[in-house]
């Protein structure tokens, strides 16, 4: 099996959704390596020993991700046995013409806490732990976006990976079996209803998923599945919540959808 | 200002990773506008208009970072006013070469819940929730990684962030002020050993971050910072317990280095 490293000065982050992205095209098999923190030329040497003796070992030349911004350690990797890539190489010299300005290498510039909106992001992380699941209604003022729906209809992951991700507070709110009686707003929802965003899943999934939780429940049974889903969703439309359907779609395309759809505004680019 | 535009026929995530590293060696600021899922030829020609409109406007010819799949929807985009850079399309024919097979194109090969892995990532989120911050240590032994450390000292982002993008169980454990007379491990820890890593992280940081949760309290105060710092720290000496200082790195940072220093197997590259 060809092997492909994924190799920087920083995390490897970059690199990594670079090389990810162009191999996902090819119907093939790969081992992935990712090697993040080269920092020196001795480490970079060290790197050059580990792909030529992949290359030895297995007489396929590694493909090898990169993104590096010292020319010193670039170079040593480019000397090795490895295919290598590296995008900013390639495209570099055609931005710097569009801008008519030079670039300023300095290393750590992505992925790293002196990112102007790092703070927004770690406190969106324990805003969105301090207000999940209905158990705190409180600060629910402060949300950027109140995510409702359902037990297990994808709510917390969508609002951490939110947080994490774009620095945006998402609180979330589940609907229980005990209001679907007569399901309506509380009146901190009410309040607040500009930042309602609703998530909704296929009552097959979602019983599957519940199956898991509590084998063999009332809860994750499908006929209340249904009931619960069918009773969320009349409230969506009623209310003219926006909403989703989860069960074909990751987190990241979720929350992907909701920015789209809300036009939230997003504390990282 | 200059308008950048990431745009793809799905998440654009790959566009923005792409956009921004190359974006970040230049001194200048940007416009960021992300807009996801432009997945038919209409999309496609409406987004041109948007491009078209705002060199209009602007007098500049925005950049756009691409990542389509579908040659019908990157020739739209190319006919646009906008300077368009796209690295798959400059890369696939060296890596088709070189690994002597056709790309398949597809649509959606990148964060979507299609992924292998996507399961993986969802039990470790819910892990991480119900054993964050020592509430629950019943589920320790199912484990890949314990985080341990003072309070606020990075263990739950950490935790998330690992189970979010890597389908890691990391569970979390921290060192209380009564602890702190006689520093030892919880039996549950001890049987544990080899996953624990230690998270410190400078007094003055420490005593700034719990100075916005409890103000002038004795919790934030720098003694108390420094007398549990240096008390976990030897902890960690006394038991060989690898540990990093969370002080200068991002989430992301401290996420790489944590698994290049326990070679913890990924569930997603």
């Amino acid at each position: 099996m060809r092997t492909a490293f994924y190799i920087s000065d920083g995390t490897a982050i970059t690199s990594e959704v670079f090389g990810h992205a162009l191999l996902s095209l090819f119907p093939a098999e790969f081992e992935h390596v990712t090697i993040p923190f080269i920092e020196t030329v001795a480490q970079a040497q060290q790197m050059k020993i580990v792909i030529n003796d992949r290359y030895a070992a297995t007489g396929q030349r590694p493909l090898v991700f990169q993104t590096f911004v010292d020319e010193a350690l670039r170079e040593v990797i480019h000397s090795s046995d490895g295919v290598c890539y590296d995008f900013l190489d390639t495209l570099v010299p055609s931005v710097q013409k569009e801008l008519g300005i030079d670039p300023v290498p300095k290393t750590h510039r992505t992925h790293s806490m002196h990112e102007k909106t790092y703070d927004y992001r770690i406190d969106a992380v324990n805003y969105a732990l301090a207000n999940d699941d209905g158990s705190n209604m409180k600060d629910f003022d402060k949300a950027d976006l109140i995510l409702v729906g359902v037990s297990r209809s994808g709510k917390t992951p969508t609002s951490l990976y939110l947080a994490l991700q774009y620095g945006i507070k998402a609180a979330n709110y589940p609907f229980v079996d005990e209001d679907m009686d007569r399901l309506t707003l509380p009146d901190v929802l009410k309040r607040n209803k500009n930042k309602l965003f609703g998530l909704t899943i296929s009552a097959d999934r979602l019983s599957d998923i519940r199956q898991q939780r509590r084998p063999n429940s009332r809860y994750a049974s499908l006929a209340q599945c249904r009931l619960e889903l069918n009773e969320v969703e009349q409230l969506y439309r009623r209310e003219q919540i926006p909403f989703l359907n989860s069960s074909q779609l990751s987190i990241e395309e979720m929350a992907a959808k909701i920015l789209a759809i809300t036009g939230l505004k997003r504390h990282r680019h």
